[in-house]
Parts: C-alpha cells; structure tokens; sequence
C-alpha cells in the first residue's frame, strides 16, 4: 500500500465513526490527528473531513511542503484558521461537525461557534485516538525502527562512558548518537539520573558527575519518522549495596511478569496488576509510584493506559511500553522498561537490550 | 531577589489584575503558567492561586521534585485534577474562579465545571501571558545566556563542517555542542535547510548532503534554565549566483532596517512595516511570507506578536525575534534572525554571531 493509500483509509475508517454520530464532517486541530489523516507533518495545521473531501488547512509558511507530504486538498489561510475554514463550513453545506472537545481550546471552540453560525457542534472525544491505538503493520514497522534505532543510541553512547562524566553529558552524548543515526530528535526530555537522583521518576540532567558505586537510571526515546520508542534502563556504576540488588531483581521480576501477562483479550489493568503483585511479594509496591505503561506511536504517550484500574482490553497491534519501578527517596530508583507490540497469541518485545544488570 | 521571591511577586502582580476582574482566585493549566508562576517545572501540574494561598497540584512522580522547586503548597492528586481542585474551591469558600480559556480544553473546562458546582468561571486569557511579555533582569539574564549558549554551539559546529556532511549530521552536531554548552535541548525543531530546500521556511533536516555552490539556513534555538533562544543565518556553501547575493543583501538590510526601528512606543506592526519596506524597494515583499518577529521566554512563541497589523507597543525589558526573509520556490530561501532586547532608548541586539555572509 502507498503512504498516500494509508492516510485514505485512515479517513475512510474516520468516516464510518462519523456515519454513527450523524454527523456531516470532522474537524481536528490537532497536530498529531493532522498528521495521522493527512500526512503532514507541520507545526500548524487543521483538517476538515467529509464523506467527499478532505481539506488540510496550514499557513502560507508551507504552501510548498504541505502538498508534498499530504494527499489532501491544501488552503493556505493567513489569518486564524477559524474564519477561514468556516468559510468552508457554507461553501460545503455542512449541517452538522464532530469535534475533539479534549483537543481544541475552549476560546477556540467558541470561534468557531461564533464564526459558523447555525452549525450543529457534536462532540467526539478520542476517535482518531482510537484508530491509532490499532498500529499498521507500515507504523510498527515504523515503531521497530524507531525502538531499534533508541537501543543502538544508549549502547553507542555507553560504550563513551567514562567514570568523570556528568548526567548531561551522557545525555548529550546519548542524543547526539541518536542523532547521527538518523532520529528527528528526542522523543521526550532525555533522562539521565545518577544516585539518589534517580529517585526522582522524571529528573532532568544535571552537571553532578555520575558517582560511583551508586545507580544510574537511563529514560530515553527518540522520534524516528514521527513515530517514538521509549526505553529505561537502570545500571550499576560499581558496586550496588545488597539492598539496591535486592531492589533491581524485585524489578526486572515486576517487569517479566507484566510482559508475560500481555495477550489479547487481557485488560491493561491485570497487566498492571501483574507487575505490582510482584513486587508486593518483595514488599516494594509502596514504592511503584506510576502505572505500568502507555501505548505509544506519533506521541509518546497514547491509549491505552496500562493503569491500575483501566478496563481497555489489549488487541493485536496495539504498541505499549511495560515499566515499571520502585523509589525510594535518599537511596535511588530502579526502573526497566521496554516497548512490545500485542500479536496475536502475546507479544513482542520490540527492545533489543539486554535487562541483566549491567556494572559500568 | 531571592528566586522564591520572584515567583511570589509575579504571583502578586497576577493578583492585582485578579482584584480587577472581581474574582476570588486564578486557575492555570497550562504548564509555563505553572513555571512561571510557582517555579515547578514537571511536566503534569495546574496551580490555584488565591489572595492568601498558592497550592501547585501535581501527580506523585513530582513529590520529591515539586516542594524543592516550588514555594507554593504542593497536592499529590492521584486521580484527574479536576475532582481534587474542585474539592479545595470548597474548602477555601471560592465564589468566583479566573480562569484562562484558551489554555483549557473545552472538555478540561466541562470537568471543572461540573466538579465545581456554584462556583462563576470568569474567562481570563492572557494574564500571565502579558505579564510574562516584561522580562525581569533575572529573566533577561537567563535569556541572554540561552542565546549565548545557542551562538556558541552553531559557531563550534561549522568549525566541523566538512563538504560530505548531510543536513542531518550538522544538526546533530549543533544539537550535541548546545548539550554539551549546558543546553536544556533544543527549544525547536532544528532547520538545517541546503539548496532548494531552503524555501521552504519550516524544513526538516534530511539525509542529502549540504550541497556545494548553494545556500544553506540554519534556524537554531537552545532551551537553557526554561528559556528559549532562537537565531537563523544563511550561509553560502562555496559560490552564489548574482542573484542570491543579492538576495541575502537585500534580507540582511530589512533586518537591519527592522532593528533600527526597535524601541519603546513603537507599534511591533510599525517595526513589521520597516521590514518589508526594504524588501519591496528590491522587489522582493512578495517572497516574505511570514512576519517579521515574536517574543520568547519560557516559550519559543510568547507574545507579542511583530507581524503586519499589531497595533501593541514595544516596551523596556520586551524581549523579540527579528527575523525577515525571502523564499523563491526552486532556488532557495534566506532569513536574517537575532533576538534582541528593548530598553529605554532603543534595543539592545543579545545574539553576538555577525551578520555578514560567511562562505563554508
């Protein structure tokens, strides 16, 4: 199938939800639903889809790259997009717009309501952000290079590492690799957290040398055509205390078992639950300050939520990461995460890094 | 000033226009409100401000982080914000709530709405946002650093650049020295546009090599401590033609020009006209399709806007991009970009990288 096929499809799957909800169009303004419908890959856009046409409004910045990359029909407006693709709401006739209530402000919804006059506004939650959750085989494959792609970054960026370093220049080296590999950029604020610090789930870089004998917690994902990977891995810079080595064995367990657990049919929260019950058994679930993982795709984070107490079944093609971790203040965190992708009697884990306990 | 006591001042600023709109508090969602206003920089947090309490809501990942970031009374929510904001509207007696509708979602607003009960929602956008338009010298410090910080690292990596670099290796390698410098990361998408490519104003960089005997547009910003820098330059990579020469003369004089116009009272559309003057007096405004400026800070895009109709007036301690340009379909684009300071007579210009055409 050609890229432009996909996006067709795409809007054709769209428009028998649209079909459901009697609504005559669907209107997005957000950026990764642009995308997904249309192709392009701008900082500025939105998309109008009905049963006939597909209309990708952008600004005079891309008149060139917007009908390169999307098969839609492009208007360039130059003021609000409001005004403009009301316009279109006459010219089409269009009685009736689904919308994204979770997506667009509420003064620009209150734009378009003044600008369209009659229009009847039908809210439609999360129905682009359903079809994603159910991956291409073009988007995993996508995805797998995006996955193998983040691996190959951190064990180019390991293989640098030496004892004066700081977190910021791992990171930077990290990054760096990614990079040259051929990544966009980052698929979120890389995490490099040494000692204590990896305590904190989301510590951001600091200039403090990596210490020895202590943990060091690597969160990193990059964005490879649009699409994200997510990884962490915890190692050892020399030696751990019992204690720590108690902790990561308790993890990488918790981890084993969540990705053990995920099948079709299994909700995302008894895969949840397999993680915790693990290390509830080594009495460290107090310590579990997040949910298991997320899905993932052109953002990094994406349904479904594999929470404590979310009902979603998995289904084949859905892509998630599985990571979980235990905290504790003063002492370090331990985190393992990999991305898998549901197949049809399991999972894949998509992550080609190793999970033993590596000593740097 | 201590840095806990300029959050407690912005805070208060806020709470004057507060006293003027009648309402009994302020709630913001949107995360660099939150920075601005609290100092926390996590990445999930909404802050209620009331005449006598500041209380920043974050999730459980941030319990460590947020009390040593914020002066503010840090909540763990567990569970959406909405139904833990609303429960303290009660407790505090809140008749009537400030609130900033185009930062919430429509749907956002409904949770709040329903979870609130009596409580008046008062729309309130742009506050913070105007206060932030006014850079306090810490401010202006930290931004002059990112810009520093952001011309060093583009300077470093055109010391590397070799002919058989693609566009992709040079951004890494100014994203890896702007790391390495004590970056936060980039503040954008890096533009690394070679040839044709460069008339197309939001280009991504890809795998084609920097091609000799053609332009090549960097657009380069830092994040550094939260705050943005944003620079664009042109170079020649061996040979131009008569007519880029003069080309990049005639962008470089509309910057110029456009500079020169800056200083407190002028109207930021006035200082958009001083650009575009130049260009049609070389016949070139047609081929300037976008506007000449914006503000930065804790955003790459803050207000206000240097465009063709704004009417709003430079003031002291505004901090703005300038950056005209001129794009031809097929044989490439040219952008001039500094960001520069307004003070009390004029402008002082923060980027130190000369502006003269530099031939790789």
């Amino acid at each position: 199938m050609d890229r432009h096929d996909e996006f067709s499809l795409r809007r054709s799957r769209l428009l028998d939800r649209l079909r459901e909800a009697r609504a005559s169009a669907f209107l997005t303004t957000a950026l990764p639903n642009v995308r997904y419908l249309s192709g392009f890959t701008g900082s500025n856009a939105a998309l109008l889809v009905t049963p006939d046409r597909a209309l990708l409004f952008t600004d005079p910045r891309y008149q060139t790259q917007a009908p390169q990359e999307s098969d839609c029909e492009v208007k360039i407006a130059k003021g609000p997009f409001s005004k403009e693709i009301s316009r279109w709401f006459k010219r089409l006739h269009l009685k009736s717009i689904a919308f994204e209530e979770n997506r667009i402000s509420f003064s620009d919804f209150q734009l378009f309501h003044e600008a369209a006059g009659t229009v009847r506004w039908k809210p439609m939650n999360g129905a682009v952000e359903e079809l994603r959750m159910l991956k291409s085989p073009a988007e995993i494959a996508t995805i797998k290079a995006s996955v193998h792609l983040n691996s190959a970054a951190l064990e180019q960026a390991l293989r640098r590492f030496r004892p004066s370093m700081t977190e910021v220049d791992l990171a930077a080296e990290i990054e760096y690799r990614m990079r040259r590999l051929g990544a966009d950029g980052p698929a979120f604020e890389t995490i490099v957290a040494s000692g204590e610090r990896s305590a904190l789930p989301h510590a951001r870089p600091t200039d403090h040398p990596i210490s020895p004998d202590r943990l060091l917690l690597v969160d990193v994902g990059a964005t490879v055509a649009g699409y994200a990977s997510d990884m962490t891995r915890t190692l050892a810079v020399g030696k751990l205390s019992p204690k720590l080595r108690r902790m990561y064995r308790a993890v990488l367990e918790s981890q084993l078992a969540a990705v053990d657990a995920v099948k079709p049919g299994i909700s995302c929260g008894a895969v949840d639950r397999a993680a915790r019950e693990v290390l509830r058994g080594y009495g460290l679930d107090a310590l579990f300050i997040h949910s298991t993982g997320h899905g993932l795709g052109l953002e990094i984070h994406e349904r479904p939520r594999v929470g404590r107490k979310e009902r979603m079944k998995l289904q084949p093609d859905m892509v998630i990461t599985i990571e979980p971790g235990a905290y504790q203040e003063g002492l370090g965190g331990i985190r393992i995460e990999d991305t898998v992708v549901v197949t049809s009697h399991g999972c894949e884990i998509l992550t080609p890094t190793g999970k033993e306990l590596v000593v740097l």
